[in-house]
C-alpha cells in the first residue's frame, strides 16, 4: 500500500492536476468513457473547442525569473484595457517593480515611488486614471454559460469568453469574479481614481467582496506560480519593506508587439462549449476513483478554464 | 490623489491586513465606532474574547527558514491527532522533507523514499495507518457558531472551536473544511489508507470538493507564508522533480514538549463570542469608507480567525 500511496493521493488533485498538465496533454482524443472525468474530457476535445489567444488582447510581464502572460477581455472595462496597453506601449511599467505581496490574497505592481511627486514615473500618452467600469449591460452577443449551483456573492454566475462572471437579471448588469488569477486595478477610496498604474493579480482564496468595487479586466494564463510563490511582504498590507526586496519588472509587452516567434502560443478552452459544460459536470461530481464522497456542487472559482500550450502559433 | 492611493488603496485589504498586523494589536480597547469594522471590532475584543493555543495540540514544523506553527483540533480526528503527536515524538518527521507544492492548492510534506521499501524511514511506535476520520456525530458539548448565509458544499456551514466546519443536521454529522492552511493527513485510494505520514496544508483557494473525503485535524495559526510562498513543483500533482528542490524538515515537535520560554505565545479569537459573531457580520457587509459595494453575505472560508501574539506566555 506504501508503495502506491503518493500516486494514488494524487487523485485527489486530479482536476487541477490535469490543467497544469495541460501544456504537454495528449494530441490523440481518447475514446471517452463511461464515467467522464476531467481528464477524459479535456484529452477528448476537439481543436475546434480550443481558442487561440489574441496577441492584441495578450500582455507579457517580463520577471527575471520568466514569464507572467495575461490574457485581456476588454468587454468588461474598455477604457481600462485601452489604458493599460497605451501605458504598456509607453513603457511604464519597464524597470518598475512588484511591490506588495499579501498572502492569501494579492500580488501588486506599479511604481513603487508613487507617492513622491518628485521622484514618480512621469505618464507620458496613456491617462493616470479613468472611469471605473465595475459592471456593465447585460448584452446578447456577449456569451453566458451559467452555474447552475448558484453562488453566495452573485444571483447568478457563470462565465463569458473564459472568464469567471457574475449577473444581476434584474439590473441587466454583469461583472467579472476575483477568482484566483484575476488582473484587476488597483483604486484609492474614490471610484474613479484607478487606471492600470497599480495592477493586481488574485493569488489566494477568491475575494469575492471586492467583486463590483474595483475593476477587473484580465487572467493571467501562464506562469502565475511566478506571482505567487514570492516571498510575502512583510510590511502593512504585504508591501515589502525593503526596496531591494522589491521584484524588478523588466518590461510588459503586448503581445501583439513582440515578434512571433518570440511569443507563447497558447490556448484556452471555450466555455461555451460542450467540452466546457461537461466539465463543470465533472467537477460538480467527482467521479475519480479516489473519491468517496461527491459534493453534488461546485463553486465559481473552483471550476478554472483550462490553458495549454500548442506547439506552433495558432495564427 | 496619487500620494495617497496606495494607503487608500489599502482599504480594500483591511479585513485581511487586520489579521496580519493582529500580532501587533493595540493592548488597550478602543471606544467602539457607530460603523463596525473588522479593525474596530478587534481592537475591542477584551482578553477573555481570545484563547491561548494548548501546547499539547500545538504542532511545529521548523525549517530553515522559520517556525510553522500548527493547531490541531482533536475532537474531529482523535485518532490522527494521537498518531501524528506519536510520529511527532518518535522524530519521525525530523530530517524529512517537502516534497510537494501545487500552486492554488497544498504543500505536503513527509518521507520522500516513502515509495521505497528498502529506503523508506522505519515507523517505531506510532501506527502507519488509522481509520478514517471524515466526519463525526455532532455533540451537545461542540461549540457551532452558524454562518446564516448558506453554503455551496453543506447544508450548514459555521465555526466549532476555531475552525470552519459544515455540518448535516439530518444526519447529524460535522466535519472540517478545507480552509486556507487547514492541515490534513494525505491518503491513498483506500478511504483508511491514510495516518498522518504524510501531511497536507491549503495554499489555494479552499478545495471544499475534498470534505468529507479527507481527514482533516488542524490549522496554520502562524508562519503560512513560510509553506505557501515556497517554489511551486514542476513534476505531475506539484511534486518536485529532483531531490536537492525538496525543502528540509529540521524538526516537529510538540510544543508541550518544547521548553516554555522558547514557545510562541499565540492567541485566537474564540469563535463562540459576540466579538466573533460581529467580525462575520463586518465582513458580510464591509463597512470601510473604500467600498462602494457591499456584498450582504460572505462566504466561510472569506472569514479568517484571528491569531494574535502575546507577550508573555498565557499559560
Amino acid at each position: 500500500m506504501r508503495i502506491s500511496q503518493r500516486s494514488k493521493e494524487g487523485c485527489a488533485t486530479f482536476g487541477l492536476a490535469v490543467f497544469a498538465m495541460a501544456a504537454t496533454a495528449a494530441e490523440t482524443p481518447a475514446p471517452t468513457p463511461a464515467v467522464p472525468t476531467t481528464a477524459s474530457i479535456l484529452a477528448a476535445t476537439k481543436p475546434t473547442d480550443w481558442r487561440a489567444l489574441d496577441p492584441e488582447n495578450t500582455l507579457y510581464l517580463d520577471l527575471a525569473a520568466g514569464r507572467v502572460v495575461i490574457e485581456l477581455l476588454p468587454e468588461f472595462a474598455p477604457a481600462h484595457a485601452a489604458n493599460v496597453k497605451a501605458l504598456v506601449r509607453e513603457g511604464y511599467y519597464d524597470g518598475l517593480s512588484i511591490n506588495r505581496v499579501q498572502d492569501n490574497y494579492v500580488v501588486q505592481w506599479g511604481d513603487a515611488d508613487g507617492e513622491d511627486e518628485t521622484k514618480r514615473r512621469a505618464i507620458r500618452k496613456a491617462k493616470p486614471t479613468v472611469p471605473a467600469e465595475f459592471d456593465r449591460a447585460i448584452a446578447a452577443d456577449l456569451p453566458f454559460t451559467a452555474l447552475i449551483d448558484g453562488d453566495l456573492y452573485a444571483p447568478e454566475v457563470g462565465w463569458t469568453s473564459g472568464f469567471a462572471a457574475g449577473r444581476d437579471p434584474k439590473a441587466a448588469r454583469t461583472w467579472l469574479a476575483h477568482c484566483y488569477g484575476t488582473l484587476g486595478s488597483a483604486r484609492g477610496n474614490e471610484a474613479d481614481s484607478g487606471g492600470g498604474t497599480e495592477l493586481f493579480v488574485v493569488i489566494g482564496h477568491a475575494p469575492r467582496h471586492l467583486d463590483r468595487n474595483i475593476t477587473l479586466f484580465g487572467r493571467v494564463v501562464h506562469g502565475l506560480p511566478l506571482l505567487s510563490s514570492l516571498p510575502r511582504g512583510t510590511g502593512a498590507l504585504g508591501f515589502y519593506e525593503k526596496p531591494e526586496q522589491r521584484v524588478p519588472i523588466r518590461a510588459m509587452r503586448v503581445a501583439a508587439d513582440v515578434p512571433a516567434a518570440e511569443r507563447l502560443a497558447l490556448e484556452v478552452l471555450r466555455t461555451d462549449t460542450d467540452a466546457f459544460r461537461s466539465l463543470i459536470e465533472a467537477r460538480r461530481n467527482r467521479r475519480e476513483e479516489w473519491f468517496k464522497y461527491s459534493a453534488g456542487h461546485v463553486e465559481l472559482c473552483n471550476v478554472p478554464v483550462p490553458v495549454r500550450a500548442v506547439e506552433t502559433p495558432a495564427r
